[in-house]
């Protein structure tokens, strides 16, 4: 079956959560939000684009910063409300130069930062 | 840092999206939303528990059906508005009975199908 940006399930935004899967190790780095221009661009230039709601305006990741996410696959969930990109991530995934945005964990009640910022 | 499930950033609705991965091969598994006592709940019991946007009530993942997620770690991300599970899945974690929710890929404008669904 044909893929139709159009068929996905977006928010009264007009926006789908997609989640950011490092291809080869398979670590969950981000979570940001595509609107259906940006599914399109995605899959057209093979460069992961976001919408960035702060901004409002597309945002290629890495455009600026060189740390881009190079598309491997692209996938749909059932409800087809949620998206899974598995990528090629040059550099950290996060602002914050971390490699994953998700490195604050809770254990015990208490927070835990796993990773340090990566040096250039 | 003691952990405080209100210092989560939640939308509107006072929800949280909440990356679901397979904490022994990486598979992510599934998306779903969480509420700030769905968190307490979560932590509290180390049974995953969301929030059912449909039903508007917890929803205690596995609950009826057996397919149960055990926590192993609860991750937050750096602007602390999602979050990521880390967990131990038994069975199918998608409602189609598939392994995971994400088994449609977008190849070459093709929809393709991943995976089939589990026998019992």
């Amino acid at each position: 079956m044909s893929f139709d940006p159009a068929s996905l399930k977006y928010d009264d935004r007009g926006l789908i959560p997609a989640i950011a899967q490092d291809a080869q190790t398979g670590e969950v780095l981000m979570m940001a939000w595509m609107n259906a221009q940006a599914v399109t661009r995605t899959l057209e230039t093979g460069k992961v684009t976001y919408w960035s709601r702060s901004r409002q305006a597309f945002w290629i990741k890495g455009e600026t910063s060189g740390h881009v996410q190079e598309l491997v696959d692209f996938r749909v969930d059932c409800d087809r409300d949620c998206l899974l990109v598995r990528i090629n991530q040059t550099g950290p995934a996060c602002h914050t130069n971390r490699r994953s945005c998700f490195y604050t964990a809770v254990r015990d009640g208490e927070e835990v930062e796993l990773m340090t910022p990566m040096s250039d």
